[in-house]
């Protein structure tokens, strides 16, 4: 019955991360999930960095079955014990959570790994964790992760991915950080990225639906 | 060569809870680690609920060896995963953390694990979830805990054991919230207390393995 890609095949095409606070509680995510799916999101990540554990648990598990349903993988930011508790399709660590590594170990092989990096090394980490993907950013400042470095831009990022490509990574690579319907075609044109990230794009807007039908045709295009 | 307790034969008398800004940083969490076990601490637990996860991990790699050399057991506050990647001895959860019971699932039979209750509805929930001991409290206020619920006092602490203990419940008790060694004496003399844990009256002492063997000294007379 479950049909949600493997590490390796999953589409990574249009990556929706769940803020909590811009969709308005567990009930807004559920709302906002379902709508993205039905508007093209390839895949969808629970992130709460201010949630304790046992509501980010219960959103997750509130979550997950939309997910499934519609064989969309769901991956839980940061809380690898929580992507345990769940049985998640994987994780997806940033450089002050657990190392890939480590969360690698815990979850065992079939789990898909993200690992957010700004740079070359970060990136060369990420690969010997055995990250399945990359998000890599911020490519423009945004307000939903102030901790994140400075802005790559989208020289910033063609360059780095073409650094790493030419060194031989094969990972494959989430631009990720104030992209939106506007900037997106920018970001898709910068050659080896395999998808877009979006928080506000989808969360904040009105109809997220539409939102992710629209980011959609423009990674399509 | 490990011969750390075991879930059933640990020694609960003198909890120490780590606070990291108190004790200043991983180091002072060192120093004050070594002082209290030689003042006679029995079980450490390292809590910084501020902290991201890789800070924690890291810091929990550092500790956890000054224990194991002395057979004390190690516990870590909220995070399951960080306690399986480390392979702490144990893991606390209050109620705004993973339920006991994912946890117990998680963290497999041979673990500790401990939970924080204020009341009767969450002391049969931690039994229920195979909890090995609980901290009922805040007994006091304190400034460390600001979320904990209102204080129990001594005769709540003493009325809530007494009632669950008649009950049937052997559920063994640590009492915590503003224990210092003024007022050890009278928490210890409640029926039913198995151990005081303890945060800022060792971590906030300028001389931890004496603030330690004075506690210990109440709660053996």
């Amino acid at each position: 019955m479950n049909t949600i890609p493997s590490r390796s095949t999953f589409d990574l095409s249009l990556y929706l991360v769940l803020d909590p606070e811009m969709c308005g509680g567990v009930a807004g995510m559920a709302r906002v999930t379902e709508a993205a799916i039905n508007g093209g999101v390839s895949i969808v990540q629970l992130r709460a960095l201010e949630w304790r554990k046992r509501a980010f648990w219960e959103a997750a598990r509130a979550l997950q079955p939309l997910c499934r349903a519609r064989d969309v993988p769901f991956i839980i930011n940061d809380h690898v014990d929580v992507a345990l508790a769940i049985d998640a399709d994987g994780v997806h660590v940033g450089q002050k959570d657990l190392p890939a590594k480590e969360a690698r170990r815990l979850l065992g092989e079939n789990k898909i790994i993200g690992v957010s990096v700004s740079n070359a090394q970060q990136w060369r980490e990420a690969e010997t964790g055995t990250a399945d993907y990359i998000g890599v950013g911020p490519v423009w400042l945004t307000p939903t992760k102030p901790e994140a470095g400075p802005a790559l831009g989208v020289d910033g990022l063609r360059s780095l991915i073409a650094s790493m490509k030419s060194q031989g990574s094969t990972m494959r690579t989430l631009a990720i950080g104030g992209i939106n319907v506007n900037n997106a075609r920018s970001v898709m044109q910068t050659a080896g990225v395999d998808g877009i990230a979006v928080v506000s794009a989808i969360c904040a807007n009105g109809a997220p639906e539409e939102a992710a039908r629209a980011l959609c045709e423009v990674i399509e295009s």
